[in-house]
């Protein structure tokens, strides 16, 4: 596989500069400055990463219908993600297979055909090339040569991930994990009640490491703080003791839905595996919170399958680009996606139950400001770190063992995928 | 010949990638995306195609006078298109002798001589070094060797045309061709009316390949097609005869002056051949329509010999950069400049005779809409094109031989050219 | 030494169009175009300039108490200027030894301890690391290693200088003459009035090519050219002769201060030797100009140890980024930085007295257009500069011997300096 945007030479210089970087990386330590700043390693970044791995690309419940679509750019590639008339999700490269027009414009929309604003070649909506009047060879041309380009695509627990790659890695046992413990939740049967947009001005793997401790919670996320325990060092040992005694009980509650808090120490959860790009568990909240909101209370109709508020928060994570905290009235996605060696696009959508009304079951002024607040804090942090770690004299620094386990594990697992010819 | 702009080394991987691109190539399908998308192949088009090929730069009758000028810019050059003393124009790199001031600032103006505002170098209208006081070695200092540095020009029925290689091409074949379809125009004797200019962010070579067919025009251009024909298949039985018939009419009342529509059939006509860089014809309108107005009615006095208004349009183009359409009553240039590997710069003049009085022999409301819409039109059409190739997933497509045989021959012409070392 | 932002091969590119570039110079001839474009030539310029020489910083009485600080930026580096409990002046990299956040966000304040934003790891104001709870290894980590990356700094006449190398160039000769010179202007005991931040689209080399001679003045600052001499050809014997008439004059009213005209002759001050990166010079102003001001009059009570307001104007220049003029009632900065291969950061400085008060003693209407337009016109003239020089056919021409003398010493000086491996 080889980077569509580097020349064979370029290619070689950024691999070279790859292998310096890694047998030069201190393990336990930062990654160093041309991680974040070489445009090169972007390139790889983009070839053994993203066009590689499953990426998160939004919810089912944004294309209920035949023929609703949205499209999810990564770097310069654009994903068409599009229910089709066999009620299944294609996913489509956003590049008409005649002279390359980007076929989708809008962000989001519905349609009977995809058609090509240039010369209308019209694409099914499995991408599948239905009409190209005008082509002289229409007659001998073989229209199933010429559909928009495909990738794979899978659905866990109302979530949409799609892979670039021709031979996706595994993805059942995500599977398996994922949707276990998303059936309660109900993303299936839920609706997008808000969107905000972001670009930060960092590399993903900034916005990931901030994303992989909480160590910067207490000082930087005041209301975050205030409803979750993970701001705690993992060994603080009366901590310890009151968030499994909190654990129990809100298992406790939950036992008549054979649901549980699987999750009894403090601090972030483990990534299970260097190897494994997933995990989720549900974590319980601080006593009196029964939803990630500014003051704890619900801030819109139970979701999914719960028959009780105090449900804690189910939260997940998917390299390289996604997470999601639920509580039991809401859930917040946050998908990441590459647009340059410093720079990020981020999109956060909060999602309610479908039927929820504006306005009248649930107000966008309770329900934004916890997550709202909580990334745009996170986006300044990325900014400032990648400021710094642009220096010439920035070396990279030790990890806390104890606090950012995590980011150890995350960057283990980056320089092991980066590694990858 | 090299690139200022590359280093030795990105030099030969720029030629590297080259190479495997052409080698690549399949006939008949798109240029593949790096094309459109690499900095080394963009300096490979400046070095091979825009310092070699004949540039239009403007028109004569923007430069009436001696000391008259305009600046037109091609990427990081800039080129003063002067009248001097002589009455002869000229055309001078806008670049001190002495520490490479831009000599000229503003886009257009009247000059006694061209003084650099930094030391007041002076400059006669035809570049000449006429006084450097402050100079030590003024004295014997030779202003011979000092002259801005100057560039091939010609001239052709009121267009200006340059050439910055120090051996140009052969201009002769084109002059008389060109010239003796221009005549009756009478563009020497006319004045430009209005100028727009575009940025495009789209390689120039999509707004070639866009330019270079009009199957996009139905659903694109609904103005431009209601006047013209070449929006249709050239092997529509029934429309080749209403054309030839149109042909036939509108050249018999034109034949008195001695011009006839030398164009019979649907479709763009075809470029020459593949080593020609200019083409121009005469080509019906619509019945009913006298001019490429909003209603096909005319929009300002008959220009230069022409005794009758229905005259169809002279159309000319000209690799690598220009355009004409020229009804009876006003006439329409549009002009490119590379400006980056994914961005264009685009002037487009509107002109009428000479002696026309705004407001009462025209009005800007009737005389712009036509091509300014449809120049807008094509813009945005070219942004979404290279939005779309710049995929990764983007694989060239083939072109259709009955309705894009020119962009065929463009693509031809382009890869022979930029083959040349 | 290498250059964090370049590959193994793009250095060893940058350093083939080095060598190719210096071989091919002519002498006594302007700077080819590749050392104002080139992006490799600009890291070797940061590499072998910038990252090597003494900088000015900015003022000691902008940190006049323990924990006062200011940053200034120089490309992709951030550096803390702050004041330690020892009074002494240290100069930081703003980027914390854990994870590379840039640790001070505002471009100036005052803090007890520079405490990173992100994890809370607290520094002295020395930059010693004094605190990082959290760490798991903090018992055993070293906090002697982990303290804010530290550079040289030195201070002469109230002006303070910073060198990013591990082994700084000397510093004492130069803080010998500028110390002698500087002495009676005060500066320790003033305060800054004002500040302009100006972003100019030049290389930095243009920057300089244009202060280092006053060829340009006469047309292009007409406030400057009535205060001062140095527009003047160096030859022009009956203006000598009043030049040196005049600086007499000043001196002998000078004398009681020991202080005197050092300067004697028209034109700007020549540099001492192509090795020396500093000069300084008392110069006499035109009669009746008794400050660098719009009508010549004072503009604010007189600075440091003088007794009379006819002082002429003390003037320094340090490679690669400063100038200051002082006349005897203020004192205006100049401090370079680059941000890119054609742009420059520039920020001018108006200082005045410690206790003088806006309104009363001065007014900012009167104290800054001498400069602030002086200023302005010179970016003007180097953005121009470099859009020609920008130009494929730009080829350098003559210095003249008269005017440029010291431009032609600045570019023998950085042909030196960029040659050092």
């Amino acid at each position: 596989m080889s980077s569509p945007f580097l020349t064979a030479s370029q290619h070689a210089d950024a691999q070279a500069l790859l292998d310096r970087l890694i047998s030069e990386h201190k393990p336990g330590y930062a990654l160093q400055r041309a991680f974040q700043t070489d445009p090169g390693i972007y390139q790889l970044d983009l070839e053994r990463i993203w066009r590689r791995g499953w990426l998160f690309a939004g919810h089912t419940c944004q294309v209920k219908q035949p023929g609703d679509y949205f499209v999810f750019d990564v770097d310069t590639d654009s994903i068409i993600v599009i229910r089709g008339d066999d009620e299944r999700i294609h996913a489509l490269h956003n590049t008409c297979r005649h002279r390359g027009m980007k076929v989708c414009q809008a962000e989001s929309g519905h349609v009977g055909r995809i058609v090509c604003p240039y010369h209308q070649w019209s694409y099914a909506r499995n991408g599948e090339l239905a009409a190209c009047g005008g082509m002289d060879k229409e007659g001998d041309l073989d229209r199933r040569d010429f559909g928009l380009h495909r990738m794979h695509v899978r659905e866990v627990g109302g979530l949409i991930f799609v892979c670039l790659a021709p031979d996706p890695i595994p993805f059942e046992e995500a599977e398996r994990s994922l949707g276990a413990l998303l059936r309660p939740q109900g993303l299936e049967r839920a609706k997008v009640a808000a969107t905000r947009s972001y670009e930060v001005r960092a590399n993903w793997k900034l916005v990931w490491e901030n994303n992989r401790e909480c160590w910067h919670c207490n000082v930087n996320h005041p209301q975050y703080v205030k409803a979750n325990y993970d701001n705690a060092p993992i060994d603080d040992a009366a901590l310890k003791h009151e968030i499994e005694a909190r654990a129990r009980a809100t298992s406790a509650q939950l036992e008549a839905d054979g649901i549980a808090i699987d999750y009894q120490e403090a601090g972030l959860v483990r990534f299970p595996s260097r190897d494994c790009w997933w995990s989720i568990n549900r974590t319980p909240l601080v006593p009196g919170w029964v939803s990630e909101s500014m003051d704890g209370r619900p801030v819109a109709p139970l979701m999914g399958d719960y028959s009780t508020r105090d449900v804690g928060t189910l939260r997940m994570r998917t390299m390289p680009n996604f997470w999601d905290h639920a509580s039991g009235d809401h859930a917040v996605s946050t998908r990441l996606a590459p647009a340059g060696p410093q720079r990020t696009l981020v999109q956060v959508q909060w999602l309610v139950r479908e039927d929820a009304v504006e306005g009248k079951d649930y107000t966008l002024d309770t329900l934004l400001p916890f997550w709202e607040l909580t990334s745009e804090q996170d986006w300044d942090l990325c900014e400032k770190n990648q400021a710094g770690v642009s220096s010439s004299a920035f070396t990279p620094g030790p990890y806390s063992t104890r606090r950012e386990y995590n980011v150890i594990r995350y960057t283990e697992w980056y320089l092991q995928e980066i590694a990858k010819p």
